[in-house]
């Protein structure tokens, strides 16, 4: 049984990263979602990134009676409205931008609304989150930061160390965005965030969307959704009710060698296992209550079941991304 | 004595390249130009264009109290009306589409509002008007022309070969324009059209813009105002009073390391001299009554003096170029 009325929720899934089809598109609307965060580049450079937002602008020509562009938070709720879904672009490194600071605008022009600094390693900006050591945000990254601000380009620390999420924070005169990981206090994975960091994001206004990647869960693939919600309430204890959502980091109909290429692009030789193994290189089970987008009503149930409901589970399904979203994406200055 | 209020005309520019600076942004609204369509690309790819676009926005940025982008006709209206000038962000060749359709839908997105098919030489598109041989259209270009038309980026033959501009005109289901070219008729420059093009481009409700570029006019920089005014009198003749206006290919503030880049950009070891020659290889002098964007009153009281008034003169000055801009920056379909 279904305890909430989807209808009157704005459901928004800030990071899936799919091989985007029709039947894809058709999942989202069967999880009512009114918006999602998609990736479009993990090591591609400007050039390679025109490529990849010319294959949007015919995705969204071809199915655009199930999914619009996204630049602006009305865009969600004008999607809800007319049942489809809004699609947010996103990078999930500083790559689209070269070393180019006008990038950062050119980019947010072409409907690329959220970056990640960094993915895994030193990128021009700071360090991910596998490197040993971190230095912290660089200079090209304190002027590519403050430029985003500017254009309305919002800041993704997710797969970002430590040292180099706290000082983005810091430097950030706006929010900004952890939009897929989930506390290390929950699951010590290197990807999972500190307590201390979690704190300061809630403190700055910024927002955590919860992962349901498998290697970000508790039990990983056999993590159970009673364990996920559990989660959910203690970290809204730690961050606020208004300062998380959901980032589910659902990947669909990809082979393993697209997982080669975000987990090694071309800055290695060798297979590097990212968060899997040489014994398990391959993309791991979903959990049983979250297959697919469509799957996202389970993610109600558990939630009310856990103990939210009304305004508070309204919240975490996609109200609060709404509201982030809708400052975050205007240009300011 | 100024003849005419250019209070009340709408003058448009339909091809400038200048190193341009706050003091030629004043030269253009001391001319009383409502809009002006700058290059911004010759041999850059997709790559090199974007810094082109980064730079210009920029330059709206820093001088917002004198300049505004435009994308569509009624840029053009408000910025008259506001006392600046409207820019058209343009290319010469097709380089900043590499060999992708999807680019071009990517760089209209961007501003560029107009592309040439060819520059000098041959394109992945077509032939320029330096070739020996000239086989038309290409494959890509077939397409690539079919895309503009859809998304309302205007397919501009100045510098194209004559079977290459002939199928464009045929293939375009939306009229083409040269921005910037004679009639042969009046000087015979490799880079000047002949009579048959220019009535195929007219009755297919195309645009000619006058150029001012000495290379380009009869008695080179000694050309006088009513050898010009004359000249635009037996094109109207010839094209019909609503298919003409100018496009006075005004260069300003570049030293001849610019024009060798224009010229021979990374296709020839040897120095190419184009329209020059090894004797002069240099920028020409500019005619005596058109040496800035300043002067363009001198054009208005020239064609006056030639017997245009009123409506017509209102139209060839910037009218014409106003209603094609309008519907042609237009996405269809």
């Amino acid at each position: 049984m279904d305890p909430v009325d989807t209808d009157n929720l704005v459901i928004v899934d800030a990071l899936q990263f799919s091989n985007w089809d029709r039947e894809l598109f058709e999942e989202l609307r069967a999880g009512d979602l009114a918006a999602v965060h998609v990736t479009i580049s993990y090591w591609e450079d400007a050039r390679a990134t025109l490529s990849h937002i010319g294959r949007w602008n015919r995705l969204f020509r071809e199915h655009g009676d199930l999914i619009v562009p996204c630049r602006r938070g009305a865009d969600i709720l004008e999607a809800k409205r007319q049942g489809k879904t809004a699609i947010i672009l996103g990078a999930q490194n500083c790559s689209p931008i070269d070393d180019e600071l006008a990038l950062v605008e050119v980019m947010n022009d072409l409907g690329l609304k959220i970056m990640q600094l960094t993915y895994n390693n030193q990128s021009l900006i700071g360090a991910g989150c596998y490197e040993a050591e971190d230095a912290g945000i660089s200079r090209f990254g304190r002027e590519a930061i403050r430029e985003m601000n500017r254009v309305g380009m919002i800041v993704d620390l997710s797969h970002s160390a430590e040292r180099t999420s706290l000082e983005a924070i810091e430097l950030s005169e706006r929010p900004v965005a952890i939009t897929h990981a989930n506390p290390a206090s929950f699951h010590p994975a290197l990807r999972n965030k500190s307590d201390r960091l979690l704190e300061a994001l809630a403190e700055s206004g910024g927002m955590l969307g919860f992962s349901i990647y498998p290697h970000h869960l508790k039990g990983g693939s056999d993590c159970t959704l009673g364990d996920f919600t559990a989660m959910v309430a203690r970290t809204v204890d730690l961050m606020g009710i208004d300062r998380v959502g959901l980032g589910t980091d659902l990947c669909r109909k990809w082979g393993p060698g697209t997982l080669t290429w975000m987990r090694s692009g071309r800055w290695t030789f060798e297979p590097d296992y990212g968060e899997g193994s040489a014994e398990r290189p391959s993309w791991p089970p979903q959990p049983s209550w979250f297959h697919t987008a469509a799957s996202m009503p389970n993610i109600v149930t558990g939630l009310h079941a856990e103990g939210f409901s009304g305004e508070d589970l309204a919240k975490i399904m996609g109200g609060n991304w709404l509201a982030f979203f809708t400052d975050g994406f205007e240009a300011k200055g």
